[in-house]
């Protein structure tokens, strides 16, 4: 991490160009990671006429008014086992909840394994096992895949890739730049389990309770939001996004940037386990920047917030859904907090990440 | 390749429950790797009622009519340029290949990279822009990515994960286990170029001529194979594969099992460059067995053989197009070459792969 701490990276957000090398923080999904794909990916692939707001997946016209949803993600989470999961049920949640945060309806995934030679077989069927069990119980289908061998010393045991195509219903348009003043910010739920468990596993910490991953799949929540509302394909709800990397603060920021509004958000309205609190004090961590797995952050136009929320109250990955902030036409691309005793905070995107390899 | 030339796994070709650990034959594409698919990946996804015959991309119906391809595959290759092309534009001509051998067009790809910690970012742009590059000549966009970053000493650099939609024309049926007693087998050109280029520069080894990649895109191509059949749609065109990972030997081997019919094929009549011929020699490899990254094979009714053989030689991919062979009744399963001294060998798959990392 010494690298992204350099003093002259901090003072000067990381222009691509004053950096010669990869460092881990380009994959924390972070500023780092934001300036990679701007810099570099986007032309590159010359990509900068695509959505200038980042997406959880691609949209694509198919014809004959179909539309897909259309994402990917490598996994490289170490340990591959870790409290309440496995490297292959985040993988297979994980991209279900990119394809669900586009509205989209799973239709199928891929997985790419690239094993480290000498890697133990019952790991491999273990860690399938979990992936095939996590397809079942988000109900899309594994199929189609691709294997590859590196030499031992390299992968750390594996690395696994998930692609996934959805369909989105007709009708149903959400846009991370669609966000707008008056707009409720709802979370999901408890924030910042995923974050905590693994490095509770990984620096042998625990606290109190075992923390366990809250990986889990959101797309069946996605539909009984989209359905809540008048008309059925989610009118009124106007961007989705899973808090993952960067945590609930990081996908503040970014709606806050893509839709060109302010964020002001209450600090003690957010759903903290008191686990989790004592573990990020402990490590001096902010839980709102900390990982989490099977969260959605959604923003609601005031007229539907009631009906949006009684249904997430409904769903078994909505229960503790909360309204933590609004949006507001002031500070545009700014996210602010207050806190409990009435000051403010502005709210900020990580460089790179706390923890590197968390997902 | 210690492991995989184990006399117990040889003699015995590896049913899973006697290995205990993954050896690199696992990721060559051949015995070793369908073993894990059918023993391991196909019961743990509880996919065994999907196609029992591999295929190159899933075919997905996306309701309306439209069929769509979804494919992924994970490079590995090392090292990560070679005479003729680099990581990038293998990755993605690949994952276009693989959409093409459905008689898919390319829709989108994604891009899924793991960089090793202190890679040069001069490297990533250029490879990133090889990608951008093959991309604009194979007519698809880079539409979705992820990055992910391991510490200094994983990855070898990179590892780059594509994963590719495309759509299925109206009318086109190409299947694994649709070649039939009577097809004529065509192989699209030049065998063996890219295994050898890459052996040629990891080994240090050149052989009078520096042998380049074949690496290409060849949707276009199976675009004009279809469109040059009876009805448009490639009628009389049974079966198309790409012979990567061992060879074409390997492809019709599949072709073959999956089909249940047997293949017969004249030797002599493979298009082998001399300078692969001459490496081959020197190294002991059949080019049969070596991989390509810009050909395929079909099977095709002979009805339709020479229109779509004349197509093929008006396509600068198809120019050195041949019949090689013809599918019979005779000894389903099985793959019969014979040699310009009239005598006959049967050709079998590898067990793992020639020369590991080869993509």
């Amino acid at each position: 991490m010494a690298d992204i701490l350099d003093p002259l990276a901090w003072t000067c957000p990381a222009p691509l160009r004053d950096q010669q090398r990869v460092v881990l923080g380009h994959g924390g999904g972070g500023k780092l990671s934001q300036e990679l794909i701007e810099h570099l990916f986007m032309p590159a692939f010359d990509a900068t006429d695509l959505a200038s707001a980042p997406r959880d997946s691609a949209v694509l016209e198919a014809g004959a008014g179909v539309r897909l949803a259309f994402t990917t993600d490598s996994y490289v989470v170490q340990p591959l086992f870790f409290p309440g999961g496995s490297i292959g049920d985040l993988a297979v949640n994980g991209t279900v909840n990119d394809l669900a945060m586009s509205g989209a309806v799973p239709l199928a995934l891929s997985s790419g394994f690239i094993l480290e030679e000498g890697l133990e077989l019952d790991v491999l069927g273990q860690i399938a096992e979990a992936m095939g069990r996590a397809a079942k119980v988000a109900d899309v289908r594994l199929v189609t895949g691709d294997t590859k061998v590196v030499e031992h010393g390299h992968a750390d045991g594996m690395y696994v890739n998930t692609s996934g195509v959805g369909l989105i219903p007709a009708g149903v348009e959400l846009d991370p730049a669609a966000a707008r003043p008056g707009d409720r910010v709802i979370v999901s739920g408890l924030v910042g389990e995923h974050g905590v468990a693994i490095m509770s596993v990984r620096e042998g910490i625990t606290f109190g309770t075992v923390v366990q991953t809250d990986s889990a799949p959101l797309a069946g929540l996605v539909a009984t939001m989209l359905a809540a509302c008048p008309g059925g394909t989610g009118q009124g709800i106007h961007a989705l996004r899973d808090p993952t990397r960067g945590g609930v603060a990081a996908t503040l920021c970014e709606i806050a940037e893509a839709s060109r509004v302010g964020i002001e958000f209450l600090e003690s309205s957010v759903p903290v386990p008191d686990a989790v609190q004592a573990a990020c004090s402990f490590l001096g961590l902010d839980a709102l920047h900390v990982a989490n797995e099977g969260k959605l952050v959604a923003f609601v136009a005031p007229e539907v917030v009631d009906v949006v929320l009684e249904a997430m109250h409904g769903h078994e990955y909505g229960r503790q859904a909360a309204v933590i902030g609004t949006v507001i036409e002031a500070h545009p691309g700014m996210v602010v907090g207050r806190t409990a005793f009435g000051g403010t905070r502005v709210v900020d995107r990580p460089l790179g990440e706390q923890l590197p390899r968390i997902c």
